[in-house]
């Protein structure tokens, strides 16, 4: 039973007395060993890793410090699990269980006199351990970031009109994923002219052309842990238009950033971003969240969100990162991804952003 | 409406006056031109997009026959459909919607009177008219599956000793997405020499050396519908006993797929596969189902497996894929993805297998 095993469970006191872990991201907090499917039990002295067969080989060669179980009969083995301990109350997650395997696990556990309970609590106590990175996950998703960075910057010398952005993207993922990277952090959002007013935009076979915008959202995953990061670019020239705007989001982005520090609420950090907006009139523009924290999910807590309460703390990773819409026109978006810290926060990104980048 | 989401709301009178859609594929399912992001509602006579800003002028140019709605609030919108539709029970599917949305949708619409079911009727409703492909969708499935062969049999001709797993996983990929696919299928099972005995191995650096096995498993997607094929090759040269096993896997194979037919039981395909490779004394080391459906998820219905009581008809998409797996040792896959017809079925495998694929 490692650490992180034994603070849920001392969390969970009083609540259950073992917690059935079911999402991923979760599971892979627990045991970063963990195999690419399965579930982690907990109870009070131990804790297992269970997975099938197709997986038990890998992970029992590569999971050490816990019993890995091979289950032909997830339920049943959980039923051993439940004799052999004595339990009495298994937690869930209220967030990642589905209905079905709830009512499941719950009718299937009742004759042992175990009853299975589905609060946010187990939720919240292993989102509330994860918000806070720990050395070894930072350096992980430092390293997600240096992997973005590098494909970012050898893709720049190749961007022309007459490219395409799925081909971006492809090249993109290719450098990441050459260099290591385990996977992309999520569908990159890589559009130009118009579409760059599409802050969720997918990839099409939109040629560049000169005096596109071009918007380049990209991250990378290692070992579960994400990256994010976005670049708005033209190529060739801008309008003055265009270059204002800019202007605007980058100074919005840099009083957002100089307004993060541990003990800030998140609520504050996104009202300074969103008041420089609103002073040039583009509030309107704004249409989704300064940031968000960035860890073995690509969107976790904390949120940077209009009223959001939650206090920043030192050991956060979170994104800073403002846009401005102009439908069927254009739209620019600069995002960093950075760690609070005591006094203020450490920027992992290191991609220029002073002004548009012309390529 | 069209008419899938009209076969839907039929299927569900008398259960429900409404259906909820949150799952990625009954979205694209009904509506093949979604968002990649959004839900789908339907009502008796009206049928919704429900998408949130980030997506909500890609989903209004795309979609067509259907109202796209933007949400800032998703349940105050869907309160103002329930009001205005006069909804008293709405339908949500079992498999997918967790704990924690079905007891908050529950709770935010008690007040209006409008009741919140979630039996896996809707589910299988879905799930059923899901397993008969349509022509269009059966074009999508060959194509993908067009997509993975043309990148298989480019990588073959650069697979050789010194170049490793991740390697020829990566090239793979590369081709397929530069060739139009929207993405992979799943991580792709491309494992070596020992790491063959691996059915679901990640692609590590191993490098290939002459004399080791290799399973490359793969599968493109287009527009949502995947596809799936398993070929074990050697590297230069293999062992009798590694011939030998390929023969055994390649005889279950080929008996597995004479045996579909429409009207033949699922776990009758299983048992003639399963029995072959019991004759040769491996039963216990076939350690995972015969195949499995594919479609706009990579697996789904029916599975092909011990007792399955699911009858194929024609319209459906599986796998037959037997493997024989020695831990420690290696491991052999054939994998043919195919139609099920009215005479027996169409492969849409077209990659050799009859001997071990040697390079």
């Amino acid at each position: 039973m490692n650490e992180i095993a034994r603070k849920i469970m001392d969390k969970l006191a009083g609540i259950a007395d073992s917690a059935f872990v079911t999402s991923s991201s979760g599971r892979i907090y627990i045991f970063s060993n963990s195999p690419s499917e399965g579930f982690v039990l907990l109870t009070k002295s131990e804790a297992y890793v269970l997975t099938d067969s197709r997986y038990f080989e890998e992970a029992s060669s590569l999971i050490k410090d816990v019993n890995v179980l091979c289950f032909t009969n997830l339920k049943e083995t959980i039923k051993s699990l439940i004799k052999k301990h004595k339990l009495k109350k298994i937690a869930l997650e209220k967030k990642h269980v589905t209905v079905q395997n709830f009512y499941s696990f719950r009718e299937s556990f009742r004759s042992l006199g175990t009853s299975v309970i589905c609060s946010s609590r187990l939720d919240r106590i292993i989102s509330d351990l994860r918000v806070i990175k720990s050395e070894k996950e930072i350096k992980k998703i430092k390293e997600a970031q240096r992997l973005a960075e590098f494909a970012f910057e050898k893709v720049l010398t190749e961007i022309r009109s007459g490219v395409t952005e799925r081909e971006i993207a492809l090249k993109i993922e290719f450098l990441m994923r050459k260099n290591g990277a385990s996977g992309i952090a999520f569908d990159f959002i890589i559009v130009s002219g118009e579409r760059t007013s599409l802050p969720h935009g997918k990839c099409s076979d939109k040629k560049l052309k000169n005096g596109d915008l071009l918007i380049i959202d990209i991250g990378a995953v290692l070992d579960g842990y994400h990256s994010d990061m976005t670049r708005t670019l033209c190529v060739k020239s801008a309008s003055e238009r265009e270059k204002n705007i800019y202007d605007v989001v980058l100074k919005a982005q840099l009083a957002g950033i100089d307004a993060v520090k541990h003990g800030v609420l998140a609520g504050d950090v996104d009202k300074v971003v969103r008041n420089v907006i609103k002073n040039y009139g583009y509030d309107k523009n704004f249409i989704h969240n300064t940031g968000h924290g960035v860890g073995l999910e690509i969107h976790e807590a904390p949120q940077i969100s209009v009223n959001c309460d939650t206090m920043l703390e030192a050991g956060m990773v979170i994104t800073i990162e403002p846009g401005i819409y102009l439908p069927k026109k254009f739209g620019i978006r600069i995002e960093d991804m950075l760690l609070v810290t005591k006094d203020g926060c450490k920027n992992f990104t290191t991609i220029p952003k002073e002004t548009l980048i012309s390529c």
